[in-house]
């Protein structure tokens, strides 16, 4: 299974009066890292937009659970991978380390999906092709 | 039971570039609307840090589910609950309407937590006073 | 002149680990308060991306002069009017007031722009049409 | 002169509608790379905090000018140092450079600050030691 990582110091922007960070931020991690596990198995998103035509990932379902705070000035990393593959819909999971130990775990499902062909202010989900799948294998 | 809700604008700055809200925003959303259902309720969290010597409500799991994309001027209402108490935490549920249409459904399940008495680094959670509660009964 | 005020409260996530506002939100305020402005002043973004062909509004210069903090729950007015026209940008100026104080001044100076007709990976700045100006005269 | 670069990738979710960076972000990574040239420099704000019982460096002005946009997925440099020593504040200097080409420049002026001796709901500005200063010659 292909597994990205993705580095980050914890910044001072990123916490909260309590001194630690701030939740939300755990998702923009979430959703970074989902750009870098795609771009590094060599298919990021500017690339399927053109390929496939999708207009994008559009996520459904995002959730974490958080078993350790970080703090200013920590160095995580998060690592992310497609957990599973459905029919039109796919799930990336994440875990967050710091300092060795597991700090936070997640995942987010996204779709594929693309304009409607009838009415273009909608959007639909369709049939995840199965050579993008290959890029994912190890 | 006790409802809170928080009416927002999107504004230019919470869309990407697909020009529909980023989705970790909304779980910057979820928080706000937490903080306010705790004020709208007598119990804001300066209060609280006050009269029990807790250190906030620190999150252990949040998640959402996203069921319609909001964009730019799109006026939003995230109303919030407490939908369940345990021991020594508790869920708020929140529900955002767009347009009268539910767009997004989450939660968050928060712990009562103090600073361990013996070592002012680790927090140590704590059982929920019965009073508390009340001020979310209708 | 016509004057345009955005009412926030300070929320939990706005504030840094100095118990502070952590000021890229006050720039994140500006953006929002002018929107509001042109919105309130009849012009709002997509109207004047339909009336005149403009892709935005996009800024060449933002500045700030922070003079007093503020904290979690404070309640703070942006007071935002535009105080130049120049021919093809304007100056937006913008008052936080926390408390009946003046605790932020700042400015933003926005061009404006549309797709270069030759190239349309370009902007190309153009003359601001009078009639628009007409909108913000009290 | 002590120089410190951060590199940034932008992210999807630093873009807006017009798919460029939004421009609070860029304060966002001046703040970052502000930290980061005290880290490189030997001098991290938390050793600050202990050595000088200063509360942090509060910043009093800050500016950016915006000469080119940059878009999702550019890999951006942000120069900083301290360009200006004042008795008891200084002024960072920040260059953004975009493939080469200086996309953003801006600055911060932050003062040395301490909590007020009679009253620690107020800070006090005080004069910066010199020895600091050393820290950032070359």
């Amino acid at each position: 299974m292909f597994k990205s990582t993705l580095s980050k110091n914890v910044e001072w922007g990123h916490c909260d009066p309590a001194k630690i960070v701030f939740y939300p931020n755990y998702f923009i991690w979430f959703d970074q890292s989902s750009h870098q596990l795609f771009k590094n198995a060599g298919v990021g998103m500017e690339k399927l937009i053109k390929m496939y035509g999708i207009i994008g990932l559009p996520i459904v379902d995002a959730r974490a659970e958080f078993i350790l705070p970080s703090k200013f000035n920590d160095l995580i990393k998060i690592t992310s991978w497609i957990s599973e593959w459905k029919e039109k819909s796919f799930v990336i999971y994440h875990e967050i380390h710091n300092d060795g130990e597991i700090a936070v775990k997640g995942s987010e499902v996204r779709v594929w999906a693309k304009l409607h062909p009838k009415n273009h202010l909608l959007i639909k989900t369709d049939v995840i092709p199965n050579e993008l799948k290959n890029n994912f294998e190890t």
